[in-house]
């Protein structure tokens, strides 16, 4: 009898415990996004960086540009520590304005919209004219062989499937043209290729993107550029009529050397384990067309209003949290690359990293890269979000930046926001600060900030510290 | 024995039952969202009305042109019957575009950018020119009292707040000052209304509205305005640096004896119950100023295309299914009442009304008013929700337009889509066809489509219809 009493006592008093560690809970995110909402800092942060610095390409003096800024703005906030970690990183420019038309048999040349993808070698100074071929994807380029590729112009043109919900996937079920289609279509003899832009969004604006021509000679490597959803719309239906149709298009793209670049990071020293680190950011560069307000302004924002959340609610870290603003996400993922290196390097224990890179929306969650005991108790803080309606946690990718940090151990979590309107603006011109909505962009700072307090107050070691058991 | 094994014979049949309504269920789901992604009309419809109609207010000609076009393009679906119900409507006019300043001490004049409310009478013709006085609500009316107010141009600034996460809780706590402010300043002896806009956003554009005079007779109404945040937060601040400060303001608004309108319906018998009905609908009125594509030219076309999905999805309604365009809801909530009125005199059973009336976006799920089983019953679908990120289901209001269906018996449901930007363009000349996102819009009728779907399929009544058991 005595020791079911004992035992009774000892479940009593957990009960009442996590009860308590609840309530400071619920207080301490309120708090959160009381300062986040009615105080909040990241949509100036995204203002300047949209309006007054814009575009941010890797080597870019914009870019170096949004390295100062941020570094001044995370020492302005008293950090314990803030530094710039050098990464030599690819630096490509667009050169003039792009120009393409298509020419009608017989009939007049209309002009269409393009970008050059990221990486892209130029057309001849005189511009690339040749008859052109429409695909639905990289498969086909084979299937049509060398007597039908030989020459042409190869026009990709599967568009972002409708039907799937996550647009992400719609995505990735047609980046590959974007990425490799120049390679692949090389290899039977393209003289260049015109992709149609990643966007569910008809209209008149072409998404660029990075392209890799993978282990192909400089010699073989051909032109590629996105053109506009509306465009490309318009091309088909001409080729529909006409398969015999020519296609003008005219780059001035460059590759240089690569260039020295910087990850701006900033420290709160951990107040009990300040060898174990906890990151979050978002990448610094974008690229040059737009603002990159939503990609990746938002997430840069972010990331620094995290640490500022912090400090404001009086939170004082137990383990060391890092804001890291990524350089060169885009084109190279060097940025990411050095940070992992570094952390490997120095023998820093990385518990938990987050990452913001899927715009300033609404955020409904995060998708979580962990072991299943971790996700589930990542899960069990779901009811602390209700009243943010925050619903979202489930298994899957983190972010591009902190996967490198990936180990086995580490938990990487990417913030998952509304994403049916992302790529209407995506390495668009139209990525700009008005896309961008103030308090969808807070309530995405809130929600990072919340689980970054509940990371570090709990951690992931069951033994070590105490579980919160969540009911409400 | 026998009896043991006969029990679990019948759990076994019914647990196997509802895995095949599940099955069945998730597949009629797909198929709705998938038509409605893919091959989708309530975009284009959404085009016609905000780019070809525009502005719908009750009373007007472009109102009556949309009566006209949905009445046409509901035909066109090939239902078992369209038609129109007559209803009276008030009718009102803004006349010319308001003039307004504020006249700063010894200084020049600033325009501010104003919208007269909807209802209020008209300033004199040469309009109206006081002292003004900034007050943060209702209440400090009876407070600063007769000797501060008489004659005096009343400012209402209390803003939205920006804490609460559901936007529609903030318009809540501020809509008393646009809907009864100048009723109440009229009975202290002030001169004019000026009502800082409903929305979160700091921007040049007024957001109009509806507001009464209550009981006040016609010689005692004061003209009422609406002010940008823009020139709220200047003429707070210009009030703090000198509190003796003139405000002008013009408005020519008027108001007219009511005028025959109708609310547009479309019905599709029910196959097995055709004297239950079920209603889905939006409000075909909007306010002069803008579009009213979301509000709530996004509701009536998600509402047409709930029909158009279930007829396309090859789904043959129990109950009888009709879409109501209510006019009126903005200024008066005619088409309401008279559609309660009308289904009451001729004794149709309504077993669920469903509403759209909160914004084109991404919808997030519903806001339930029903009894306890009836509300628990639409909670057990979620699971069939869940691969469609809709979460939301909650006890709480519907709409407006099929509130007066309520009886206790009746169960009401209001879409809810993402609400963070709904104010941004609400009454407002920024809520045009561009504010609207297709994916988000056709996500919403599909949600719609659902929901009816499976309400028709098992209804409330747990006795007559199988009960789905769901899990995933």
């Amino acid at each position: 009898m005595k020791k079911i009493a004992a035992l009774l006592l000892i479940m009593l008093s957990l009960s009442i415990q996590a009860q308590n560690n609840f309530q400071e809970d619920s207080l301490a995110l309120r708090k959160i996004y009381d300062l986040a909402l009615l105080q909040g800092q990241s949509y100036a942060w995204l203002d300047h960086l949209s309006n007054k610095i814009g575009g941010r390409l890797s080597g870019s003096v914009s870019a170096q540009q949004a390295v100062d800024y941020t570094k001044a703005e995370l020492e302005a906030l008293g950090l314990d520590r803030v530094w710039l970690q050098p990464v030599m990183v690819p630096k490509w420019t667009r050169g003039n304005a792009e120009y393409a038309y298509v020419q009608t048999q017989g009939g007049p040349t209309n002009t269409v919209n393009i970008l050059a993808l990221g990486g892209s070698v130029a057309t001849p100074e005189t511009g690339l004219r040749a008859n052109v071929i429409e695909v639905q994807g990289i498969e086909d380029i084979a299937r049509y062989g060398k007597e039908q590729i030989q020459g042409k112009i190869v026009f990709f043109n599967r568009p972002m499937p409708a039907d799937l919900i996550h647009t992400f996937s719609a995505y990735g079920a047609c980046v590959d043209q974007r990425y490799s289609g120049a390679a692949e279509a090389a290899k039977f003899g393209a003289s260049g290729v015109i992709v149609r832009s990643l966007s569910h969004k008809i209209d008149e604006h072409p998404h660029t993107g990075s392209m890799s021509y993978g282990d192909l000679p400089n010699e073989k490597r051909i032109p590629a550029a996105a053109i506009s959803t509306k465009d490309a719309e318009y091309l088909s239906s001409m080729l529909k009529l006409n398969k015999d149709l020519d296609f003008y298009f005219k780059t001035s793209s460059r590759n240089y050397e690569d260039v020295e670049s910087y990850n701006v990071i900033g420290e709160i020293k951990g107040s009990e384990r300040p060898d174990e680190y906890i990151v979050v950011g978002g990448h610094l560069d974008s690229w040059d067309v737009g603002d990159g307000a939503h990609d990746d302004g938002a997430g840069v924002v972010q990331s620094m209003e995290v640490l500022r959340l912090m400090k404001e609610a009086g939170i004082k870290p137990k383990r060391t949290l890092r804001v890291v603003l990524f350089m060169n996400e885009e084109n190279g993922l060097r940025g990411g690359n050095k940070y992992a290196e570094e952390a490997k390097k120095n023998n820093e224990s990385h518990i938990f990293a987050l990452e913001s890179d899927a715009g300033g929306f609404t955020p409904r969650g995060f998708s979580i890269d962990a072991r299943q005991s971790q996700f589930e108790k990542i899960q069990s803080w779901e009811p602390l979000f209700k009243p943010y309606l925050i619903h979202y946690f489930e298994k899957g990718g983190s972010g591009a930046d902190i996967s490198p940090l990936k180990n086995g151990d580490i938990v990487l979590a990417g913030l998952r926001p509304d994403s049916q309107r992302y790529f209407d603006y995506h390495h668009a011109a139209t990525d700009t600060f008005e896309a961008v909505n103030k308090r969808e962009l807070e309530l995405g700072a809130a929600t990072m900030a919340s689980l970054i307090y509940l990371v570090d107050k709990y951690g992931f070691d069951n033994i070590q510290t105490e579980e919160p058991t969540l009911s409400n």
